[in-house]
């Protein structure tokens, strides 16, 4: 059930729906609305008509209640990564090495990433590899590494968490945990980086449908983190020509049912360097709020993920390309009409 | 095996390249290289080096030999249909409704659809439904009709054909025939097509590989008919939210595989009209020589297709986002620079 | 709207209601409900309660009215393929070469078949290709040597038809004529041999759901021919190792859906011989009618689908596993319960 | 590389050959091939030549070295589960309920379980659920439950674990440790349950290849636990009138490339009840060494999975009918021709 709270509502009024709700047995979550209101999620229905300073009570709404359009109505969720926004209306890109190879390495690294114009740096530590022969990343040395990286550059860095207790050493380093796309469904890890404060990159599954993917983000959601960014990184497909089918019907999609940014991965989702220009303008064109995109400044020597990484040249053709699309597309008015920040959410178990 | 010659290379190359392949029983077929010279295709090897004017000679090369690049080196090919370019630069637009309902209706419709800015109409009078009890379409009566709406608004006509003894009829009263998506692999009717002196638009099966495709591209060329285009229409997936999965990474991969033009059909490709515009932009950042689109004077009264059918005014909406997104993406320099006609193949069995 | 008469109503009852549909501008037709009784299928309602003998009346049924368990209520279809049934409780086996290569060669691949217990031959005259210049089948030359085969084995023969002008040619020919996979969703084809009096194998498209699949079937039943037995031979999957991925759960889903009968395609199902077998024994387990299986004197040298060809020793292993498999889960009884034999279908357009 | 040792080898050649591969700094692991003889798997390539005891060198093997065939060339492997054998010729039959719920219901589950024939007994303490709403299971309450049915009825158990930390708590209590489809490429989780002297049954991933399935196994040997059982649990289809799409092709395919067991789950694999008896027993008859089947007194009430699941009845009657499908297939001789059982790994990092 879903109470939405006209700015300037009483606050007995959040709390006597909160204590109704807890004397039900049903948990509820509180949420900034976007708009000066707030929002009560709660996991059942009880009777709220007699509360002043209501605007609306959903008891059907989809089972991501947290994640859905109705759980924000009235401005898109924007992520605060250090200072970048992310769905706040000009694309960002997120840049850097799949894996990260040693201290010289990431630094010459994330300057090329800098230098051509991306907002964020990325770069593996812990590594999910499909052999166990395979380098599993440097660990928390790479955090380290990513650290120093973020000094040097001022950019704010992202990289994977793959299990659980990770989740405090990485919020320690990065300014933004990624989930990856094996994790997608990895439910205790979610539970843990729900109850962080740091912002997540949630990547689609290989074969997840949009629901489940939204009901993923509703598990960070309904833990207590609302910051949450949506990765389109392709799904499995028959035709192995390309290692992923990037599927962008997705960014209008979760456009639709959710208020949560969305970004696209070209690099995973086609899994060829020669691809990725067009995917990523493509992926721009159907509305996502950003790139996430592997480049290295030698992709034939990459330690992971060399078919399909570009060079930081290649990068910043991209970058200058996406933002003259974007232009062109918002007819010069542009960024400022979603500057809407998410907001923490408070529970009530 | 692809021999390709220089521009003024003597003709009796050209022959003796043939004689030779005649003579070791192989089918061979002549093609315009696009550049002034002239590619002979030849359905096994043959010696050829004793012959003056050869400037390439190919043993290896794709199995779609005469769809692929090596197969038109110097410049993708551009179908004519009516007085519009297809593959030229400029992206094209095909609207109109999904089945023709009767004359004032495909009238109105055609009117509509020259209003909103659309370089091609189309319609459809023999339709493939799913049920046998479904409206199959008008038949010849809907050609007629066709025939009737290019008259009034200048627009040339495309529309599809499902059986082989059709062909000649569709040819008689369309500028370009659709062949859908359900017969990409049929391959009596792509034998007929392809001895067809009329342009193809050559849908992708639902769940073909684009190397599937491309070779049935290949069955049209190699029957005599320079003038496929290609149309990415969505493939089956598994999240039924929308009607199919629109692979627009298709679209790049085509274009580095093939000299044949492809467009992109945000209609079926998501099966929800929400959906249409992003989709239909995201196809042209993918790099699309243009789209076709569903668009009805009154879309919830549609015979077929409804739910992904759109308004002659979000379609006039799409198609100058189109146009202001390709003029930004080319930095107005633009449409010129491929201006290539595809000429005709030469059969010599 | 389907409505059953029982056994010994008055024939009146059958024409008033023929009648009252024509009257409406519905179509309707007449079956046999494998008891003795009729079955009349009308597509739209009408009224019919104020006649007599009539023991049900559903206005509410699958889209494919005839091909669905409602509308053949007390007993499966058994198709009868020269003196072959299929449907009627033991599993037959159709054997044979992918494609006729000679007279010599099928002979000789005929007379093995027939050796290993195989009930009928297969073998292709029209062949789908993927490409242009593989061999595309000897046409009506193949189709003279079938018959050629069957009067030297006894065994009914089946192949493939390509085109609806080829239909009443592979008719003349063939006990049964096969619609490829490829041609499941070709639907003048469907139409042409619903027109004829010879029995159907509807292969399962590459990406068809059952219900597609099933609505197929329903354009044949719909246009006259009560004879289709549907073929499960592998939907596209993600993992090519091999070739397609064989659907087995189709086999009781259909079951349970329709009344026809279904046998399962190894050979295609998997494209890898060392698979053949245990697939052949999975899909008789899960309650198929029957197999078809590609056999060859010497796989390897076989001019199509070598790979996935086995040895006729190998189908006769695979034959005399099967019997006992079906004997054992039999328990004894055995093929009579079900011999009911379909009839024909009357249409009043 | 894989060396294989004869039986009788000298013990000082398996330690040379560790030795020499530390000294390369190579890993490497030794296993019992099942013959009596040793099998070194090494991370890379050492010279071995110079030592006695040798019987084969393999510098090119699949990169799932120790789950391949050729890494315990001799024999498949057999697990042991409390008393039971998987793998060992019998097919074993792992019943009861989708989720505990609660100490009354597990018991009378366990008992009808027991009743019904089934080997091994199965209920989740912790459930995978989508969305964070939905009871999640009882934790380490239900594994208590579990161990209280396992000494009530005599049956080894089996329950999922979700995340590293948990998998001692797990083995603890249960005699195999569950991992689910959603975490089959959760590599940590792999890595720890690899360190367990447990035996692990490995479900495949919703879209994962066969080779991707198999390197996951291959995690778990790499570090040192040889007991892996995989199941096939159906992957991600475009039909959704079925949960997932049952690979049965999957179980010869790995059995084929592996020596590990395979059991089939014809319970998610279909997600209908009507559905899951038929294709239990074709999963035996394509070779499976067992099946997991849910089953629950009162299907209707159950509080996951209510559709897939049958009663205890109808579980008795597949296991009846599954003894008979195995006997005649095995023409009387039977289980003992495969009675090898997998010894432990020793890691030499």
């Amino acid at each position: 059930m879903i109470v939405t709270l006209h700015a300037g509502a009483p606050v007995a009024t959040t709390d006597a729906i909160v204590a109704a709700a807890r004397a039900a047995g049903c948990d509820s979550r509180t949420f900034d609305d976007g708009h000066g209101g707030t929002v009560v999620g709660i996991v059942g229905t009880v009777s709220v008509s007699e509360y002043p300073g209501i605007s609306s009570v959903l008891e059907k709404h989809r089972p991501y209640m947290l994640a859905s359009r109705e759980g924000r109505p009235y401005a898109p969720t924007v992520v605060k990564v250090g200072g970048v926004r992310i769905g706040g209306g000009r694309p960002v890109v997120i840049g850097g090495p799949c894996v990260i190879e040693g201290r010289e390495a990431l630094l010459e690294a994330a300057l090329a990433t800098k230098a051509a114009g991306a907002d964020i740096l990325r770069g593996g530590a812990f590594k999910p590899r499909t052999s166990p022969y395979a380098f599993q990343g440097l660990g928390e040395e790479g955090l380290q590494y990513l650290a120093e990286a973020r000094e040097a550059t001022g950019l704010p860095v992202v990289t994977e968490a793959m299990e659980p207790d990770h989740i405090p050493l990485v919020a320690h380093y990065a300014d933004m945990i990624q989930i990856g796309a094996r994790n997608m469904a990895n439910f205790p890890l979610l539970r843990r980086v729900g109850q962080a404060n740091t912002p997540v990159l949630l990547k689609r599954g290989f074969s997840a449908t949009i629901e489940e993917w939204l009901m993923s983000a509703e598990y960070i959601l309904a833990h207590g983190n609302p910051d949450v960014v949506l990765c389109e990184r392709g799904i499995r497909g028959f035709d192995t020509t390309t290692r992923f089918t990037l599927d962008l019907t997705a960014v209008p999609l979760v456009k639709e049912l959710s208020h949560l940014p969305i970004i696209v991965d070209p690099s995973h989702g086609t899994g060829r360097r020669s691809l990725v220009a067009r995917m990523a303008l493509a992926g721009l064109a159907a509305g996502a709020d950003g790139l996430i995109i592997e480049a290295h400044p030698d992709p034939d020597s990459a330690q992971c993920d060399a078919a399909q990484t570009i060079t930081p040249a290649e990068l910043a053709s991209i970058i200058e390309s996406g933002r003259i699309l974007h232009a062109a597309l918002l007819g010069g008015t542009g960024e400022n009409e979603r500057e809407h920040v998410s907001s923490s959410v408070t529970l009530h178990a």
